[in-house]
Order: structure tokens, then C-alpha cells, then sequence
């Protein structure tokens, strides 16, 4: 599996609640923006320290707060005691081990899930989780490490076009989800042609590397399929959700992002079932090839074996062999060594044996 | 699989809602035809402009517009824009890889399903999606490419027997799901006949061709499962509806296609398991093959290698070999060479290995 | 497998309700017959017209016509137009092809499923659809041919004696469903016959032939499962049903028949348990078969090659072979002859290899 | 099978409810008890006719009646008119095929399942139905055959300590299901048992025989799920009764059974997987022993067939064959027998073929 | 399997809640220990009689018995005597063989799980039942042996830091319940690491052990599993408990226990697809095997059987042989003996056989 829990392991002893970072570290740093905005106006800062965030505290406009790299737990510490987080939500917020989910709080809405990522070269997957905390106007985000994920939700908000500006944390939230979503259909994609390149491997060269090849994929299919099918449920419950945080005409673009997520998790189902067929296919083109060189031997030994036979018994040297003085006798056992193959194989052809 | 996703994975950076047509294109050129029809009449045009559709807005009659080709995105803008549609059904209308749903909105429904057709030749299936907007007056029917998917329902409102004529757009609705639903008998008709011809070609000259064709046509069935499959929930949740946009009257219609569909479903089901029967039929045929080849061998190794073995032995040249000067050696040695075979022979047949 | 969908390809095009008859013609001819029965008397009739059932309108009596042979169209018809049937129940009633199912109407109920009668000879099923229409003091009773399904109960009806006579239209449905449920038992038992038969042929003596007829139960319980495991929901939505057309006290003669339904189901699903542990065995099976081939052909090889090989060396004709020249040589070789497969045979023996 | 339909289809024709046994006639004669008790008294005897519990209809202790054998209709059909039972009750107590199940009527409770008893010898199981009558202070217990099945309870009725005797009927039904339930458990011991050693069997000397004991476990497991799996909902109907005839106090005992048989079905489920597991190793076993075979035969075949050769060419008779003179050919081709092997044997065993 | 049921078996014949203990004893002392706190004080005793906490029956504070080892029936008799424990739940505490469940009674809550700990070496799990019962002011935790399950909960209440000692009985048993839970990551983590270990030696050398190695690992997953997944339903019922001895604060805490109990599930099921997968590899491993030794042997037996034919013919004693006097036959010959296995080799090579 891609994980470890040896970390999990060592935290086994800490009361529940007790901040720390668990999981694999994926980035050392924690790098803080905050992107606050409305219909008129956007504004982009980096900053060092939480304090900096309280001055939007007061006002009306959308303020999200982007936190990659998660071993400064100081930082989650301190964002639960200005916002009156629960201690087990910021708990799961460090934990990297989390299953996707959702829940609803009095004053916010928390929700973690797993962003997958294609790697370049042969189809592997990085996961990296991100976890979403809605506040009245704050939205929170926290991820492992800087990537771009969130560059084209970014660029929405700063193109003034589009609803984007003009809707709330909700809306947000929604496109966060939607970008996470969306991405699987990339790795679908890739998870295609990987299935596809292996299945002309098997129809013209099976090799052992193939069946690895299949079962590799099989356990990297297990392992999306697992951080992906939670994800139904977590929308399921955020459009069932009647949180006043979550405006009704957000739902709709919800139960898209739903309809998705379903779609997504069919497919890797359907990639399941093709992928034992592969492993059927592999297991009979194995047999059939053993069955060709088992006809070839057969051939071999059938034919020449009674020969070497009949060369055998005018090689004796008994005094007394007629045969062996008459003149016609070497002649007509080459009438035999071929007549005798010739029969053979025709009634092997006619057996379909060979 | 059948689609590709790159066009997704393509649009991933776009807020949603942004209409551009996402999937393959079937057809390049987009046609627009109009009937409209009540009771007494039926008027059909074929339309250049939606522009020409607005002197229907007022009428009390059945308006069902068919818009055949999704590259031209403004049709779909402007039919959104007239008559109020969400721009998250328009999206969904123009991208041609919808899990098939049916959408509830206070003015409309919104339906989408895939058309699957039979292609001529070996056992393949295209797939084309179709979206429903049933509005007040309205039904507009958006479809990938030109074909005579329609033709039975336009006859039959051209020819003014039968209740179409009489009935609302939810009964115009119905049909065109009907008709989509029923098509699907034939192909599990041709799916049924592709089987049988397998399967003869299994008992009779079992090859990994067949294995191939097996697995061709499992996939094709994983695929057709997986478009067929939503619209049992799809009916239902059609069936549950409580919009004023579908009368009573109609409800009992739709679940004879609800019934349909479960029953195509079923069937599928059935085939499944029927193509699991036919490997393992392959996998045990190569097994019995191979047994027969090795019977031939070991038959002909074991009667032939102790004979040969006896002729080495007075091939061998000792000085003091008295069998070599005995007058009946060789014919006794002949004895032999006959009785050894016809006792193994025996025996084999005896113990059933031969 | 058994149906073709030939016909329901050929109606695709019609609109739906058009009345003609779907499926395989069992019986080209149509009988009519009435009986009419009440606590005292019992009236049985073949009648020709159905104006001839007209008179019974008024009565206060239970009148069952059964109708015999589907090609008629016109009956149908007529029925549906004396008493008010909905086009689409008199469409499925023509459609032999129908999933079970029970469809609860104002003023009557329908019902439809399949009679499964065993076939003479070798394990086969037929299916005949059978549709009722329980009405207030009428039950219609439509099959696609003439047999005994019904001469128990028609039995029951005429002798005075039972229940049956002094209870309404749906406790002979009850009958009715009763009858043909159990039917499915004799099946079950002529299946546990036809499986013992194949498991005893797989232990004495298997061949491909017992494989394909694994294969053949296999496909025939997969289809005798399609028709019988709907009745089970059929039975639950009857149950549920809050008909004034069943009474109370026939309730618990319904639950009784459904309890029957999921013990044949659950049967079914035994057998295919069992029949999927004999597909086991004859893989397994055929693996030994070989096994047993394999080790008679090393027997022999591993033997005889090595003293094939030894005859070899002294049928060389080197000049300088001192051994030639030895008096000894030959007997001790025939020593070696002996002594080496004996050694070799207890060394296999003792590996276990043999 | 275990049991055979035959008399379920003999009895088809009948109308329901007409009273004759079905099934395998287990014990001939039919044996009556009563037990009547309350805190105070025990008093038991054997009786001849049902007439004689009509004395006890009047008391309010608890009587219990004991009906071993169901050959003898009329006890069934007295008691029945005696009590007011349904028709369809006693023809379920008659007929020995029952699913377990739980029905309510108004003033009486009825309860049916299968007591699994384990035969002495090789694991096999019995079945006896056992059918429970529970009314407002009698209890009737119907059951197949003689055997000690009750005698824990008996044994502690008849001492005065305990529950028992202070507790209604309705802990009398709870005290019957739980002794019936738990025998279970010894069951699945000697299951476990026998699936330990046919284990031990597999990794030992795995022969066709241990793979038919496989299947005969796996065969009587299917049956055992087939009678103990439903027994989870009739305890779960039992606990949502709401009976009069069920205390509070006893649900809580109820529920104590219905934990036990999901333990005994999740126990069954576990040696399922168990089983199939047992199928995997052997024929992974065959398929490893078929390879040492390969193995050995490859290994004398490859080593000798050489020689052989080698001993051919010096065995032919041209008169041009300067080596047959040198006077060292001989001791050199020995060199080559003895290293040709040993090279041959130190390549396959680095490429680890043998 | 782990457990024996010769106990329960044992046990049958008695009346339900009679006190004995069921099980393998784990440990023969029972030993019994009391922590008695709130914000300000701790006290810690082991005690002898249970007539000491007695005292703390007063008190306001917090009090949790352990007692370590179950033989001692009379101690679980006494505390359902002092508390007004139902017998059952005695019995259940007792019987080492439960079902993880909860229970809700009036005045108590009643919890037991399996406490699954990795054992040194090989990978093998001991499992331990833990039944709690919880109280107003009382925890009572039963456990079979002695070991550091709660050393690191009985660390937190001696520091006065965190919640615990602030909060009452349903917080503590919620630490409980989480520590116990926790512990399955460690298992999984190992789990993980055996599984990668039999992967690799897969793919290095499989042997007869690597699938004894799998076979010893899915049985041992099936047993935990079996352990496992009732907690999820066990949580779900404690999560919908109304009882006044949860608080709500505490809800939350033990959802966080259910979504680990989850996830444990989820790793556990990926692990069993892993693991066929790894059957799958062996399996296919093996053919592969088979293949290449087939192939040696084919490669020399097609190669040198025609040549030994070549050399039988001229070491034929026929007077007539004109090309044993030819001057050039002899190099003509070794000619063929090198050109024919050459084009043998390319052909094979071609092929793609060898």
C-alpha cells in the first residue's frame, strides 16, 4: 500500500486531540496566502503570521486562507483558537490519514478529501490531502504541498467575469471541490491507455512482466477506488446538509459535482471488471503457449522415435538376419522412413492435433 | 473504453458553466426542425435561426424542437437564455459524456441518456447521447449526428390516429424514451446470436480467437451496462416526480418503459454470466486438448523407447554375446517387438489413460 | 437462450398500445372457456364470442374465463373494451416476453408471469406466460397454449367440498399462483436428479461431454432464476397491496405462496453454488487426468533412455574399446540393466513421483 | 440435496390447506407428552389422546405438549380445531420443507425451523423440523422424531430452581430457540475439525479424494446456511413483534439468541472463504507436483538424449571414419559423457530449473 | 480457526444465565484494580474484595474497576448483584466467545469488542475480549489477562493535563474504545509489510511456502475481519443511543472512533483484493514455470532425437549400403549435424517458441 501507519502507531499512546502531524512528509515548509475578495474587489497577500488574517475578520468579503505544508502545527493550533475549531477537526486536519469526509459543525462545515495526481511516466498516482474548512466568510484550505492545483480557481477570482466573485464561501467551497473531482477523469484517462498499451502486450508477446504490469495497475486501482468512493457518500451528505452556511442555490452546482463523482467511481468499476479479464486472457494465452510447444515435441518425438526404432533393429548383430543380405532391404526402409511420417502427420492433421 | 476524456481533462481549467462541446464530434454541421402540432394540425420547418421558434412561445400547441449536431455552442446559449435554462444544464447538454439522469427544475425537466445502436458487421455498439428539455409547451431534443433514430415517433404524429397528437410534451417525452429503451432488444438480440456463434465455434474449433471474442464482447457489454444501468434510476426517479410537467395519465406509461428497462438489465446480467460460462468452457477445452496431445506422446514414447532399448542391446558389439549366434534370436526378438506394444496397449486402455 | 427478440425489433416503429400479439406462437388457435361458480352451483362453458360472458356481468357469482392460444388479437381487444382495461395492460397481456409483475389498477388487478413446466428426457424447461386480470366478480385468466396447468384447481372448483367455492376472485387468484409456483418445485427435484447424475459421471468418469452439460444446466438455471426470482417481488407489492379487490383473509394464503417463492429462490441459489464446485472438480479433474499421463510417460522415459544410452556405448566402433574383449562385460551390463531401474523406481516411490 | 420434493409434487393437485404429511417419514409412531408447571408444580405424563389436555385449558400454569412424529394427521388437525388454529399453520407443521419463519396471528404465535444435529462418523448433519404452537399458557412442540433434543430443558423444568418455572410460555419458546440455535456451535466445532484435517490432508499428500471431501464440506455447508441464515430474520420479526404474547422481560433473552445465530452465520461465512481457500492450495498443489514431474523427466531426457547422440555417431559404419581408429577416442568421448551432464546439470541449476 | 467452541458445547445443557466462564483461559489469577478520579485527585488501589469500592459509591468522582482475568466467576456475580446487572450481560462478560456489541440499558451501558494484538515474529494475532460496563459514576472493564492495553489511558488520568480527568465515564469509555480501535493500524501496518514481503518472494522464488504464506495470511484476515467489522455497526448503535449516560459532547469523539473503525474496514477489504491477487501471481507463476522447463525439454528432445534417427540409419548392417563405402558421407553427415539443429533453432527462435 502507499501509505504507512507507523506514524499512527507511534501517536497510538497521545490522548485523542493532542496536535501533532501525522503521515509522510511531504513538504517541510508551510507557506500561508490569503485571497480576499468580492465583486469589486480582489487582494493577494503572503503572510508570516496568523495575525495578519484578523483584520478581515470584520468585513463582508470572501477571505480564503491557503495553508500548504502542514508540519507547522503552531499554525492549526492557533487558527482552532480564533475561530473556535473543535480540537478533533484540527486533529484531523494533521493527520494525512484521513477518509474523505464531511461534517457539520454549529459554525463551520469540514471537509477533507484526497486530491490525485498523475505522475509523469509509467500510470502511478501521488495523493495529497486537502482539507476544507467553511466559516461564515473564511474559507480555509489545507494542503500538503505547493502545487497548482488551485491555479485555475485562482485565476477565476482575479478575471472579474464568471459568478465566482459575486457568490459566497459556498461557491467557493463548490469549485474546490469540483477542480479535486475533475481531475480523475485525467487519471481515467491514463488508466485507459495504460489498459489498452497492456492489452496489445498480451495479444502479441505475454510476458511475465505483463501479468506485473496488470497486477500493479490492479492495486493502484484499489487504492484510487478507495479514496474515491468515500467521496459519493461526502457529497451525498453535503447536499443532504441543511447548514445555513450552504445557500440553496449552491446545491445545484453540488449535486453536479455528485453526479461526477458517481460517474467516476463507475468507471473505475468498469476498469475493475476489464482488468480480470486481462488476467484471464494472460492465464489462457499461457496454456495455449505451452499447448504449442507441447504439439511441437509430440511432432518430434512421434515421428522420429518408431524410426530411430526401425534403424535400431537392422543395427543388431545377430549372425542369423536374412534381411540384411537381400539387395532391395535399404531401399525400402527409406520407402519407410518416409512413408511412415507421412501418414503420421496427415493423421495428426486430420485429428486437429497439430 | 469507448471514450476518450481528453476534452475533460482539457476543460478542467474552466469555471463551470462555461459552455464549449466537450467529447468526439459525430457530427459537424448542427440542423434545427420544428413540429408543432395539436390535435388538428402538424406544421414541420426546418429552422435556420431560433429566432424562428418565438412565434411558438405563444401558442397552446405541442412545440418540439430537434437540434441534431452539438458543435454550435450559441444554439444552446440562446435556447438557454430564452427560455431560462440553467447553465449547468446547458453544460451538460453540450458535453456528450453525461451518466444518463433526469433533473427536477421548477420550469423544466431535464433528461439525458445515451441512444445505443447496433453497428452493421461484428457485434459493436455506438453510443449517441440525447437530452431531453421538457418545458410547458416545449419539448427540445438536442442529438450528436443525423440518423433515423426519430423517424417512428415523427410518423406517427404525422399520421393523426393514435393518442400522440392529443397528449402534452410528457407523453412526447415518453415516446422518445420509449423508443430509446426498446432499441435495446435489438441489440441484445444481435448480443444473443454473437453468443450462440461463439459458442458453437467453442465446441467445435476452440481457438484464442474465440478467447478474444469473448473478451471483445464482455467489454462491450461492461460498456452497455454501464449506460443502460443509470436509467433504472433514472425512470424511478422520473416516476417519483411530483412536477406539474408530467400528468398522471402519463405515469403509468413511463413505468412500462421503467419495466422495460429492468428487464433489458436483467437480461444483461444474464449474458454475463453466460460469457463467464463460456471461459471457463475455453480455459477447460485448452486443458483437454493439451491432454490429448500428451496422451499421443506418452503412447508413442512408451511403446517405442524400451523397444529401441532391445535393439541396442544386440546393436552392441561384446565379443561374448551368445543371443548373437543363436539361430531364433531375431525372430524371437520380433515376439517381442510385437508383444511388448500390444501388452501396453492393453494396459493403458485398461487403466483408462489412453 | 430460449426467447427471440425478433418480433419486439419488428414492433419497435408502432406506437405503443398498438395491439399485436409479441413472441413465438405456441398454440395458432384461440379457445375460450367460462366457468362460473358460486357457493351452490358451477356453470362451465366453451364459448365462441365473447359476448356470450355478457350475461354474467350481473351476476353476483366468481367468473373465471380462461383464454387459451394469444393470435386472436380481437379478443383481447374486446375485452379490454367491455371492461375498461388500460391499453398498455392489454399490450403486455399480447407481449409474451413480460417480466413478473403485479400492477395494481382501480377497478382491477394484473398480473403476469411465467408458467415453468419440465420438459420429457433430458433436464429442459418450457415457459409459458400466464397473465390474470382479477376484476370484481371476474377473473380473465390469458395463456399461450392448451395444457393441464389448471385441472387441479378446475377440479377443486367443481367438487363441492374446499374453500374454494364460497371465497371471491382473489382467493382464486391465490389458487392460480399457488399452482404455478409450485410447478417450479417438480423442477427443483428433476434438477437435484439431473446434478447428482453429472457429479457421479464426473467421479467415474469425466469427459468434455460432462462439461458441457454442467454448462447446459448452468445456462438453464440462469434462465429459470430470470423468471422466477421477480415473482418474489411480484408476491411482496400483492401483499402490500391495499386493494379493496383482496380481502383480509386472503392475505395470509398470499404470504403463504410467497414464502414458497423465496424457497425456491433460495434453492436456485444453492444449486448454482453446487454447480459452480462442479465445474471445480472437472478442472481439477482434468489437471489429474494429465498428471497421471505425465508421470506413465516419465516412467518410461527416465528408465529406458538411460540404458538406451548405456547400448549406445557398445555399439561404438572404436578400435580400441577394451571392454569389447572382456569376457564378463555383457552380463555385468545386463546387471546394470536391472539395477538401475530398480534404483531408480525406489527412489521415485520414495519422492513420491510416482 | 438432502431432501427430495417428490411429495411436494405428489401433494401439487390438492387444494391448500387439505392436511396430509410431506416430507421423509423420520419416525413412524407419534408420541404425545405434556408438562404443565408453574412456581410450584411439575407434572408430567405421556398421553394417548388430545382429549386429555382439555382438563389443562382451564388452569393457569404453563402446559407444555410434546409431539414427536407427524405421521398421525389427526393429532394436527384436533388441535387445530381445538385451539382455532389456521388451516395453513397445521399444513406447514405437516409438511417437513418449511423455510424457518415467524408468523403472528392474533391469538397464538407460530415458529418454525430446523434443529442441525451432527451424525456420528464423518462430519454430516441431520435435520429435524421442529414447529412451535405458542398460545396464552400452552405451549406445542412439534417435532420429527425421538431423540434428547429437550432434554436440558425438561431437566430444568423439573428442578425447582431457575427461571423457568416462574416465566410464561413465552421463555419457554426463548428457552426451545436457544437450545436449538446453540447446538449450532457444536456443529460448527466438528466443521472446523474436519476442515483442519482435510487442511493437514492438502499440505501432506493431496490426492482427488481430498478435493471430493472439500466438496462434500462445502456441499453441506451450503446446506446448513440454507437452514440456519434465515432463523437472523425470524429472530428479528420476533423482536419487532408486539405480540401480548411476549414479554418485556423476554425480548431481552430474544436478543441474546439472534446475537448467537449472527455469530453462527458469520462463522459459516468465515469457513465459506475458508473453503475456497482449500480448493486454491489444491489445485495449486496438482500444478506444483505436475512441475517436479516436468522436472525430472526434462532433467533425464535433456542429460541422455545427447549421449545417446554422441554413441550413434560412433556407432555408424562408413569406412571412412578416421576417429574409430585413433587411439584415444574412446577414453576422450568418456571425458565428454562425464562433463556434457555436468555442465548441463550446473546450468539448469543456476537458472534454477531444477 | 482461532477459537475452540468445546465450551459452549460444554455448556448447553445448563439454563441460560447460569454464571461459568467460556473460553480458553488466558490467564489463571484475577486481578482487580481501582482508579478513582476527578479535576483534582487520583487514587489508585488494587484491591482484593470488592467490598472496597463500596465506598466510592458515595463519591461524585469517576470510578474505573479493572479486573484482569475472568475466572473468578464469583467477582461478576457480586458486581451484578451490587449494581443490578442483568444476568445475561453477566453471562455475556463471561463468555469469552462474543460478537462485538452494545447493549443500552436503564441505568447502564454495556460494550464488549475483541482487543487484537500483533504477536512477535510472523505475522499472527492474539485477540483479547474487553467488555465494559458502564455506570453512572462507574466503569467496570473486564479483560482476560494482564498486559499494557491501558497503560497509556491510565498515563493520562494520572497527569492532570487534557480532558480526561474533567469529563466522566462515556469519555473514558470512549478513550477506551479508541485505544482498542487504534491498535488495528499497528496490525495493518504489519500486515502490510508481510504481504510486501510474500510479494517480493513471489516474484523472486515462489514455492509451495509463499502460498502456504498467502493462504496462512487470507485466513488470518478473515479472522480479523470477523472481529472488526461488527464495531462498525457496534459504533453506529452507540453513535444513535439516546442514553442520559453519553453526553453530547462525547458524540462527537466517538464518531471519530467510527470513522477509524471504518477506514480499519476499507484497508482490510483492500487487502483481501490484494492478497487474491497475490494467489493469482502464484498461480500464473507456477504455469510460467511449467512453460520454461517444457521448453528445455522440447529444444533437446526436437534437436538431438532427429539426429540420433541420422546416426541409427548408417550404423545399419545391410551388405547394401552404398553410402557407407563413400568416401565424403562421413563429413557430409556432421554437415547435417550442425546444419539441422541451426535451422531448428532459427525456426524455433522465429516462432517465438523458445
Amino acid at each position: 500500500m502507499v501509505e504507512s501507519f507507523n506514524s499512527t502507531a507511534v501517536k497510538r499512546g497521545l490522548a485523542p486531540g493532542s496536535l501533532i502531524h501525522v503521515g509522510e512528509v511531504l513538504d517541510s515548509v508551510t507557506r500561508m496566502s490569503v485571497i480576499d475578495y468580492d465583486k469589486s474587489n480582489v487582494e493577494e497577500v503572503q503572510i508570516e503570521s496568523l495575525d495578519e488574517i484578523l483584520q478581515y475578520k470584520e468585513r463582508d468579503s470572501v477571505t480564503w486562507v491557503i495553508i500548504e505544508g502542514l508540519t507547522n502545527v503552531e499554525i492549526v493550533e492557533k487558527i482552532g483558537a480564533i475561530f473556535a475549531i473543535h480540537v478533533l477537526v484540527l486533529e484531523d486536519i494533521l493527520n494525512t490519514h484521513q477518509r474523505p469526509k464531511f461534517e457539520e459543525y454549529d459554525d463551520y462545515l469540514y471537509v477533507v478529501l484526497k486530491s490525485l495526481v498523475l505522475q509523469e511516466g509509467t500510470f502511478s498516482v501521488s495523493y495529497e490531502q486537502v482539507s476544507l474548512l467553511v466559516l461564515k466568510n473564511f474559507v480555509f484550505l489545507f494542503k500538503e504541498k505547493t502545487d497548482d492545483l488551485l491555479d485555475p480557481i485562482l485565476m477565476r477570482i482575479r478575471s472579474s467575469k464568471g459568478r465566482m466573485r459575486s457568490l459566497g464561501p459556498d461557491y467557493l467551497m463548490y469549485a474546490i471541490l469540483d477542480s479535486i473531482v475533475d481531475q480523475n477523469f485525467v487519471l481515467i484517462d491514463a488508466l485507459d491507455e495504460a489498459i489498452t498499451s497492456l492489452e496489445e502486450e498480451l495479444f502479441d508477446r505475454p510476458t511475465p512482466q505483463t501479468m506485473h504490469g496488470i497486477q500493479r495497475l490492479k492495486r493502484e486501482l484499489i487504492s484510487i477506488r478507495r479514496y474515491v468512493s468515500p467521496i459519493r457518500e461526502l457529497m451525498a451528505e453535503l447536499l443532504r446538509s441543511e447548514s445555513a452556511l450552504i445557500q440553496a442555490s449552491t446545491a445545484i452546482y453540488l449535486r453536479d459535482v455528485s453526479d461526477h463523482v458517481v460517474r467516476v467511481i463507475e468507471l473505475l468499476e468498469s476498469y475493475r471488471d476489464i482488468l480480470s479479464g486481462l488476467i484471464e486472457i494472460y492465464i489462457s494465452g499461457v496454456s495455449n503457449k505451452m499447448n504449442e510447444v507441447m504439439k511441437v515435441l509430440t511432432l518430434f518425438a512421434s515421428i522420429f522415435i518408431p524410426l530411430t526404432f526401425l534403424t535400431g533393429i537392422y543395427g543388431m548383430n545377430f549372425d542369423y538376419m536374412p534381411e540384411l543380405k537381400y539387395r532391395w532391404s535399404y531401399p525400402i526402409l527409406w520407402g519407410a522412413f518416409i512413408s511412415i511420417p507421412t501418414v503420421l502427420l496427415v493423421y495428426f492433421k486430420k485429428k486437429d492435433w497439430l
